[in-house]
């Protein structure tokens, strides 16, 4: 699958177990994790080396909730409400997406994620030419479970809304397709965009066909108050207790935001063992309010980082929700509120459990795939160099300090240079099509 | 005092008047803007150019509220309420500055600072040795605000308490030997830390020093509510009402935080155009809370912004804080509140009042000093190009996007490179007096 390959000489924050942090080689090959220790140089002259000394290796980043198809759109929806946001803005344009534009959003967000750290992304994508996210996908190397979205409400915009039976027929034909391509690299989600969307029926099938296929479901859900009180109105039900009703829970769904969870909710999705994915920049940008994630870890929840769509945010940058994460809870709960360790669990095994895959990535173990991120941090901003090592990543590092990047054992960033695809014609390419995408909704 | 310089081909956010943003060139001499507009390098073919097409040419950024001489204790202070933080380890370790120590965090503070774009700092020194700090401000180049902080109160920690004749002494002697120094670019402020650390005579006097040599004065308010407590108890008044009382309001005075401040507060600080310095990154991570900016801005008040020092941010990030006084605003009024423009006005005009320099920085016009940041947005991170530039620069761009900086027409950061000081050696000196001054309080 890739040739073998020594990161030699760096700090190595493991997240193992005993969350060790080594002065250690990593010796990769096949894709995956071989050896972990000190002296993997010995009887392996052949073997090509990146020197680490003085760098930082951590496991790769790990954002579960992001939006690659609405890359194209930032900066054309800033300071609305997210009930504004959708309907004038990302609505239209998700509809006005072609296969063109989605494969170049797909490769401008992903681009940027890779250059900062970000190794595996839980992706949902619009209605439409989801296959041409992952052809972007495939090319470009990063680890992503992707899925069409679906909105089969009589209440969904008309540009988006399908046939429940449609949408359901080309989920399954993208899950054949996708699921488990590049040598398991590249997997599919079924991706109801949010209860309101939705109807119970299809609700009801992405459950049996996650079950049968293996896949995760990745949706929204407790957002906003106006949210919540609309499943209410149509359901009865509490959005949480709702969507678990319909089987969109458990370790195989993740949940985005659950900003308006109470303790009932909380104990639900602890007792489910249901992934939150935390959004921090994206709950503050559009008014949402700030989770309650201390109260879910304390209460056992299990809970992943992401940066959501580039329109809300507006970066996709795992540097910044893991700083802003730890920063927003302080306020309500004191300073010792999710403390940098904390945080930075939330963006590599709490990403890794929200894509069902905690057997494979989140931490720098032996056996796990080798996705893994260089950082340097001799930059003014990260010093002194003394401190402690966690506290320097989450709250002084920056995506810019990320030098080298591996997937699955692959090169993809090199000296700060993407290895896998032109960036001077992703920008090309993103532009062009941005404005596109605007004129057909003006 | 500098050579002619045209800054050619960019794209100019002015923050003029008018809030223009030009296709234009900058043309600079001796230290000052001379001209904006099309053209100028006609007749100029002696005059060095640097290439701006395609860049972003910005007001340099202000920052109105640091600790430089914290820089050292970045990440040694995580995760505790400003009352420990302060106690067990800022204080001690204020009290444990040599020269040396106060010199090398300094440099440390203000390399970073540079190289993120932030041309100008109100900033608040320890005790002693303030006359280190003004030399490595002076031999850097950036333009700077400096005072020796102010703590005679019996209440205040023995490591640096002083008799209150001693403090003001030493501070007039400080204020003759720098303020206008350096061609105008150095000038002395006089900064009693908070009103529980000093006494009523103390204040008083520092308003009258402040009046008669025309320097600002630089203090902390409202920060949390245990402050406005200890306040209220000793002096029987609000805390802002008690600072005015004693002659510390005015435009003249910068309070940095105001977090807690009540509706007749911010009446009072507008009535007297006292200015605000908000400080959004450290009111989080200290727990203080969300300062009432939008309020404060709705009634007129005088807002600049800052990242306080490196032990509670942990950055020195112009670009972190505009993103952040922006987010945080939403869930408590809205997606609408404190939209990208205002957070650029906080970090430009805004600072430049709170320094006093209205009339010489904070915009890009004629007869204004030439303190200047030149971006590159062309990452992947800040596309599409065509989207809204403010948006972009305070959304999307961050520290790392810097390409040039100027400071009095003098370039002190060219490619993204330290021209001025040697960052290896900043980074050598900044860790040997960490470890000295982390031993020291061990």
């Amino acid at each position: 699958m890739s040739k073998p390959l020594l990161l030699q000489g760096g700090r190595v924050v493991t997240m193992d177990g005993a969350r060790r942090i080594l002065d250690a080689d990593v010796l990769v090959e096949d894709g995956y994790i071989k050896a972990v220790g000190r002296d993997r140089r010995e009887g392996r002259a052949k073997t090509p080396a990146i020197d680490c000394t003085g760098l930082v290796v951590l496991p790769g980043l790990i954002q579960a909730h992001i939006h690659l198809c609405q890359t194209l759109f930032r900066g054309l929806a800033d300071d609305l409400s997210l009930e504004d946001w959708l309907a004038q803005r990302i609505w239209p344009l998700e509809a006005a997406h072609t296969a063109d534009s989605v494969h170049a959003s797909a490769m401008l967000g992903a681009a940027e994620l890779l250059l900062g750290g970000t190794t595996a992304i839980l992706d949902m994508e619009t209605v439409r030419h989801t296959g041409a996210a992952f052809e972007a996908l495939e090319s470009i190397g990063i680890r992503a479970t992707a899925g069409k979205c679906l909105m089969d409400a009589p209440s969904s915009p008309a540009g988006l809304r399908e046939p429940t039976d449609k949408a359901l027929s080309e989920s399954a034909d993208l899950c054949a397709r996708w699921h488990g391509a590049a040598g398991g690299r590249l997997r599919y989600c079924f991706a109801p965009r949010f209860a309101p969307s939705c109807t119970g029926p299809l609700l009801r099938a992405v459950s049996d066909l996650a079950e049968k296929t293996g896949a995760v479901i990745h949706t929204h859900a407790a957002e906003t108050p106006v949210e919540l009180e609309l499943v209410k109105r149509e359901t009865g039900h509490d959005e949480i207790a709702y969507l678990d009703s319909v089987g969109i829970s458990g370790p195989r769904s993740a949940l985005a935001h659950c900003v308006w969870v109470d303790k009932d909710g909380i104990a639900r999705l602890a007792r489910q063992a249901t992934n939150v994915v935390h959004c921090p920049s994206s709950n503050l940008k559009l008014g949402s309010g700030v989770a309650p994630i201390p109260e879910m870890l304390a209460a056992g929840c299990r809970v992943g980082i992401g940066a959501d769509g580039a329109p809300c945010n507006n970066r996709l940058d795992a540097f910044e929700e893991m700083r802003l994460a730890a920063l927003i809870q302080k306020p309500r709960l004191g300073p010792d509120a999710l403390p940098a360790p904390q945080a930075l669990e939330l963006a590599t095994l709490g990403g890794a459990r929200a894509m069902g895959l905690e057997a494979e990535i989140g931490s720098i173990e032996v056996g796990k795939r080798a996705d893994l991120v260089v950082l340097d941090l001799a930059g003014p901003h990260a010093q002194p160099e003394d401190a402690d090592l966690v506290s320097r990543i989450v709250y002084s590092a920056r995506a810019a300090d990320v030098r080298h990047v591996i997937v699955d054992g692959r090169i993809v960033v090199r000296d700060g240079m993407m290895k896998t695809a032109d960036v001077a014609e992703i920008r090309t390419n993103a532009n062009k099509q941005a404005r596109r995408l605007r004129r057909a909704i003006a």
